[in-house]
């Protein structure tokens, strides 16, 4: 079977990175690109407040991108941060509840076409502070299948991790916990970064922090413990960071985890979903895996429910 | 009444600053002198591992504090970090249960004399992990007269803040919380610095965040909350580290806080003790505040129990 011809340009284009699909028009993954040209990359430099400035920065990482998928004026979709007040454009949020069929893109002009953005979601403030998300709505998207008349927590984890609550293809509620930005400060910065050597990869120290973050004694403490346990030599300097990563996400899991209910989805890299099945299984949820394609798959969706491609056509 | 002689140099020389002062012969406080010349700074540009250097190095930093001050050769103390592994010379630590009569100084020379150095705390690991502080004990020392004969609770808070069990003039235990640190990292680096303005003191935002911090979502997530508040306009971006300093403290005090009992103390600097104080009222306890002057009582307590002054002098 020959490869089907190329029909849309996708991207993931989030804060610290962006990744980039060429799909055939079957739906199927002809290319994929992974650059750290993410909103802070590209902003860098340039006035926040300046649109025109913002737009040009931001059509230029486009095309060093992808620039040679995009000359043959095929169709674009990219959904993340690209979408936020600091992106290209704001493209707002639409509001939970929400169905999972994502619709309301917008369009922004660049030298070759036009690239459509999805919309974020927004949870409003009331008792609790509100809450924002993009992108992960459109991994969602891409896995309506799975989701579809049932109920389940997907947990997306990332420098922000995102617990989505979707009720019969429907997203209720979600809370985002900072976790993966509080590992990047504390192994980047201050008392750890001091005493951190060269990281290496250490399963039984994550599972180490595992134990400590589902103690009582608070996430503040825990991650302190890992200090004394270096001064004893319990802890290899280079151990840290998966000794903390163990420490956050059992506190967060310990938090968030649903009560009472197994249908858990983790959608993310193989390494943060294998450590957030890990801290789910100590409390007895197995949880469903689903890599980070799946984003393209939602982008495919959505491409297609707007209009933008015609599934099947070649 | 006239002042009474100078009779010793003590300083608390912690790692992001030193206070020192001058004490007369009925321990009264003659001088007081506050420099950023803490353990980091002084050991910024030389090999951590070479004690020669490390020892010119705090030598020079003492006498740019305080070296008119001890020209007569007068007896000096300090505790705090300059007794660590990074300090003047490693003074180890004392295991708990420790009585809070502090002996043990280990002398250093400088030109005019000898140094005598505090040894810290140390809680071996067990189930735990184990724990270490530096310079608390010294303030302990100095609020013994609070508690001796009875059993309390005493939260010295800072970038790492101790939560130490007295019991009958014996510490047992105790634990840390780096509250102050991530408050640190928070507000410098990452998501929040890139939001913050100019930061104004806002007790509003500093109490919805003690609201918040109690919430059973986790840490993680609370902290997160301030991100949509500012979004919404419900937070102002320099109420943010008022805010996020009340999230983490009422995290902090509802994991700690002893059950079943009202005898904490809070000790530390004016700002800090407000902040603790208000949140162990959310639980119902009233603190005892001492301020950071306790340390310069314990340095004279500590001090005339080693004979290194004689009280009543003069």
């Amino acid at each position: 079977m020959n490869d089907p011809e190329p029909a849309l340009v996708a991207l993931d284009w989030g804060t610290s990175g962006q990744r980039a699909w060429l799909l055939g028009a079957d739906g199927r993954i002809l290319g994929t690109r992974r650059s750290g040209r993410g909103l802070m990359a590209v902003t860098e430099g340039i006035d926040p407040g300046d649109p025109a400035a913002r737009e040009a920065a931001y059509e230029a990482a486009l095309h060093q991108a992808c620039g040679d998928w995009l000359a043959g004026g095929l169709p674009a979709i990219a959904c993340g941060m690209v979408g936020s007040a600091q992106g290209w454009t704001d493209t707002g949020y639409r509001t939970v509840p929400s169905t999972l069929d994502f619709t309301g893109l917008v369009p922004v002009p660049h030298r070759d076409g036009v690239l459509h953005l999805v919309p974020g979601l927004r949870m409003p403030s009331g008792e609790l502070p509100g809450d924002v998300l993009r992108g992960e709505e459109t991994q969602l998207a891409g896995m309506s299948d799975l989701l579809t008349g049932r109920c389940a927590t997907v947990v997306l984890p990332g420098t922000h991790s995102k617990w989505v609550r979707v009720e019969r293809g429907e997203v209720t509620a979600f809370a985002t916990a900072m976790s993966g930005e509080l590992h990047g400060l504390l192994t980047a910065h201050g008392i750890f970064a001091r005493t951190a050597a060269e990281a290496v990869r250490d399963d039984v120290a994550f599972e180490r922090g595992l134990t400590a973050g589902r103690r009582a004694r608070g996430l503040s403490t825990e991650l302190f413990g890992a200090r004394p346990l270096v001064l004893d030599g319990e802890l290899a300097p280079a151990s840290l960071p998966d000794y903390l990563s163990g420490v956050l996400i059992a506190d967060e899991v310990s938090h968030l985890v649903p009560g009472g209910e197994t249908g858990v989805v983790v959608c993310g890299t193989a390494d943060l979903c294998r450590r957030y099945a890990a801290a789910l299984a100590h409390h007895g949820v197995e949880a469903a895996v689903r890599t980070e394609e799946t984003a393209a798959e939602g982008l495919w969706r959505i491409a297609t429910a707007a209009g933008l491609v015609t599934e099947g056509k070649s």
